[in-house]
């Protein structure tokens, strides 16, 4: 399943763009199956990990509510971000928790992993979850949302139908635990 | 909801650093609530659509098997692709369907919209579901993809766990069908 394939498009040299805190861009000189080649720009970041922390009983899920300006839109996430030098995704996972809800959740199991671009952008986010969690604390960083809040699992989906989760990876994480864990 | 907070970060200009056919890179000047600025990019890119393509009888849905250069990952997908001028979204997700799988659907109704990655890319990807589809003739470009494959919704959780499914838009939209519409 993972091995190169004919149809595949390969990358032959990179040049640097732009390079920030969070992502460095580069232009690619990509080879196409027919032997074309072409320019592609790759925009690189560090991989990301994300916590869907339920309470104990798990009937509610911990989420923040925030802007983003980029989209420039509103809503629930559960909190993420990228690992830090010699962390793994767990690790990133818990510290991004505690700094962005004040909550430390118990435990910690991977749920699912994405690329929440593949075409754009080579990020991964590992998701897990957890259950019971303690308040440890207000958030560090009092930029990241508005407020931080437990909403209850029944009632998510109408949360997204009026459109007021539309991160991918936080949809991506509380879908595929509806999906495998029905609320009771 | 909707209103602007004094928590939100500002655009107050943008200059261009890159532009190709699918994205523009600006590097901003934000403003940010305490009145400090700082740059930051911003990747502009058109509104997406795709289709969750599920076949008449509901047990099986439409995928392509892909590689991403840009993740070197290898994955099913769901078509789909950005909206041309003068399209809506229910028309994208159409011809995307038709032109990476070769399959009509019979009908699109919205699903779900999500932000892919709102931290970085201004991207909207807008999400339908048919039921019953025609064969119309092969995929038109043999470039998209290896194969396309009708697959069992009831094989989805275990093709997901196996890590054969990494799309952060494809997660969403089978996920949301399977939360809200699980297999009989």
């Amino acid at each position: 399943v993972g091995d190169p394939q004919d149809t595949d498009w390969k990358i032959r040299s990179e040049r640097a763009l732009y390079t920030d805190r969070w992502l460095t861009i580069n232009v690619a000189d990509v080879e196409l199956p027919d032997g074309r080649h072409l320019d592609h720009r790759l925009i690189h970041m560090r991989p990301s990990a994300g916590a869907v922390m339920l309470n104990v009983d798990r009937t509610h899920v911990l989420l923040m509510w925030r802007h983003r300006f980029i989209t420039d839109s509103r809503g629930w996430e559960i909190p993420m971000g990228a690992l830090d030098r010699g962390e793994d995704a767990a690790e990133a996972a818990l510290r991004e928790a505690v700094e962005e809800t004040g909550w430390r959740p118990a435990n910690l199991t991977h749920l699912v992993t994405l690329h929440p671009s593949g075409g754009i952008l080579d990020s991964t986010h590992h998701l897990f979850l957890s259950a019971g969690a303690d308040q440890v604390g207000p958030p560090q960083d009092s930029f990241e949302s508005d407020r931080v809040e437990w909403i209850p699992l029944a009632d998510l989906v109408a949360i997204i139908d009026k459109g007021h989760i539309t991160s991918g990876s936080t949809l991506t994480g509380l879908l595929y635990l509806l999906a495998t864990q029905p609320p009771l």
